[in-house]
């Protein structure tokens, strides 16, 4: 009897201290923050508003160049690994809940407006895979082809957004294509198919009003537009007549679209291989300024407020971030953050950054509005941060 | 021995149980909805992806003009009763956790950038107050007042917004002023005292870039603008020069400030009285066209992505909703609810829109796409939808 007691005493000790542990683990989702461990196959998460480290969630493939989407109530994580791993994280206990392959090779993905799917772009093969939010399953694949002189060509899928009307939109990287699927429908076509629209598309980005679809070229001196209001043809857009043309410096990286950024009527786009960060005027893209930087840019980030464009570099400079201030267009601090800045990401309404230090195993928190470093935390190989407020945001 | 075994197997079915009934019940708290219960003191909890209430949380007051306002982490609302309750409602176990009585009559809160703090605007006793968000306590009373003549008159607070930089925005509804505080410093001092901005000050509202303060006036013909990044003096904007002025009706309502939008470089703005929507071009503020409708508008409640802007109406055809296209400015549907139309609220990224009939105790969602209304459940005399989408938005 004794021994029994002891027993169901120790029962209930370890599962009344196990539900007063749930308790004090939990947390909204509203303001997480996932890092990638990129050389560990794993994230971490952080509390954005205490700016700690919740808890690590490992074996995630390889994930160099991973991106991550949310489910629309932020509970979920999915993380796209380089080699082709999709899995769905829960944020609320911290464990993966559910991987499936869905490529060779993959590169991006996003959740649909309606939340009941994930689309997977990918490089090999061919195909974007539409998986099941809720159970998993691979519910269909979309052949990324083009006919040419008769002959079938695959090609690469990058630029994969959700646009609203329950849209996706992506880019046919090997086809200088640019289609659109219908995400309401249970076989999810093609309903338009745009071509030529520039030589090489690379990566893509959705205005953030959901409105525009603009797709950077690789061997064309324009982007290409497209108004999904219209739906009608894709537009040329050209950057590159700027008044103030620097010298050329050698490619390090191509800058990614997702880092370019709308911010008081204007528009920031780094070019390739250029150290400054040329300044239109939203709609018209008229030329407003070029701004001399310490590098060539990497991503230009603007504050949630749209007070300030954060901007990183790659090759020269890689240790610095350089600020700018949208109302004079001009840099006002620059900070030595660490070996190879990666990413950069905001907490919900602006008030802080985290920075990643990839060299340095560093991540590093600055207080938005003061501009001032507040705390610097251990990551292991930190590169890509994305924060929970994504889960609300069309194109992310 | 056998007694003592069967208790231990039922405490061990018991907590065994309960711990998988909390996995089951846990949500993330990213796209939830809560609708005030108006006459119920009452709120629910809406699983905006499923459509489904997940739980009541009771005994909040009077909620007659009721509002809410979130932590960034979407995890605990605050809602602020008429008669001066500030109650923090856990949005994962759906219960109350704490209050405090911040006044007489109370009319509005928000949540500062930095997350710390609760800022109430009392029309009785004339004080703002600053309730720390994590132990509730009450940590600054600011009189809200204005020497006239030698004399002390004190001010009701009203359209109280966070805005960037950390600041606090309201306007003093009997003294014509606008007032802007510090939150980021522990004294919260009024850093700015903006006089005579224009007659009887009665809702604001914070642009979505978070840039533009602008006051309604009962007693003038235009809306006070203030631009935080100059923090200079306000500027007068006349929306009073509309081309087809059509006859006053009986004002039964004033439409809130909250309730205008932009969309596609557009401003929406409900005038007092009138059976129409004037569109005026955002920045310039020239009139564009002025929409007749079915009645006087309450709300104009721009979808998250911009394309339609959805109307309700006050006193006549209290009824219906109308949906106008941003891209033609036509209206394009118009849907009866059911009696007495209060609030309008998106889901995230515009899936789903929530509106509530009030007289006929029902709560009713329209798929935004499709424009089809998809579910209606009961709720006791609904009116303010808050979905936690607005954890991350200024403002609000």
């Amino acid at each position: 009897m004794k021994r029994y007691g002891y027993i169901c005493l120790w029962f209930l000790f370890f599962f009344g201290y196990s539900s007063a542990m749930g308790a004090a683990d939990q947390w909204g989702t509203g303001s997480l923050m996932i890092i990638v461990e990129r050389e560990n196959s794993s994230v971490v998460v952080v509390d954005s508003l205490k700016h700690e480290i919740l808890g690590r969630i490992s074996d995630l493939g390889v994930l160099h160049h991973a991106s991550i989407s949310f489910s629309q109530d932020a509970r979920y994580a999915y993380i796209i690994s380089r080699d082709g791993w999709l899995s769905k994280l829960d944020l609320l206990t911290l464990e993966r809940v559910a991987k499936v392959k869905v490529g060779d090779s993959s590169i991006g993905l996003t959740v649909t407006q309606d939340n009941r799917y994930i689309a997977v772009s990918n490089y090999k093969p061919a195909v974007v895979k539409i998986i099941d939010a809720e159970t998993f399953e691979d519910v269909a694949a979309i052949p990324v082809e083009r006919e040419v002189n008769g002959e079938t060509v695959p090609s690469r899928v990058v630029g994969m957004v959700d646009a609203p009307g329950n849209l996706l939109v992506f880019s046919l990287m090997d086809a200088d294509g640019i289609w659109v699927v219908d995400a309401g429908s249970s076989d999810f076509p093609v309903i338009k198919k745009y071509w030529d629209i520039g030589k090489m598309p690379y990566d893509a980005l959705l205005t953030p009003d959901g409105r525009y679809y603009i797709a950077g070229l690789y061997h064309s001196r324009h982007l290409a537009m497209l108004d999904l209001w219209e739906l009608d043809k894709t537009k040329e857009i050209d950057l590159n007549n700027p008044n103030k043309k620097t010298a050329k410096m050698a490619v390090r990286k191509v800058p990614h679209l997702g880092g370019w950024s709308m911010a008081g009527g204007l528009f920031f786009a780094p070019v390739v291989a250029e150290a400054r960060l040329p300044v239109y005027r939203s709609g018209s893209f008229e030329l407003i300024k070029s701004i001399s930087l310490a590098g060539m840019p990497m991503f230009a980030m603007a504050s949630p407020d749209g007070r300030h464009v954060w901007v990183n570099f790659s090759g020269q400079n890689h240790r610095l971030v350089q600020v700018i201030d949208v109302a004079t267009l001009e840099v006002v601090k620059t900070f030595d953050i660490g070996d190879r800045v990666f990413n950069m990401e905001f907490s919900p309404k602006g008030a802080y950054v985290y920075i990643s230090s990839y060299k340095d195993n560093k991540v590093v928190v600055i207080a938005a509005n003061k501009l001032q470093i507040i705390k610097k935390f251990d990551v292991n190989t930190p590169s890509g941060i994305f924060s929970t407020i994504r889960a609300h945001i069309s194109g992310l």
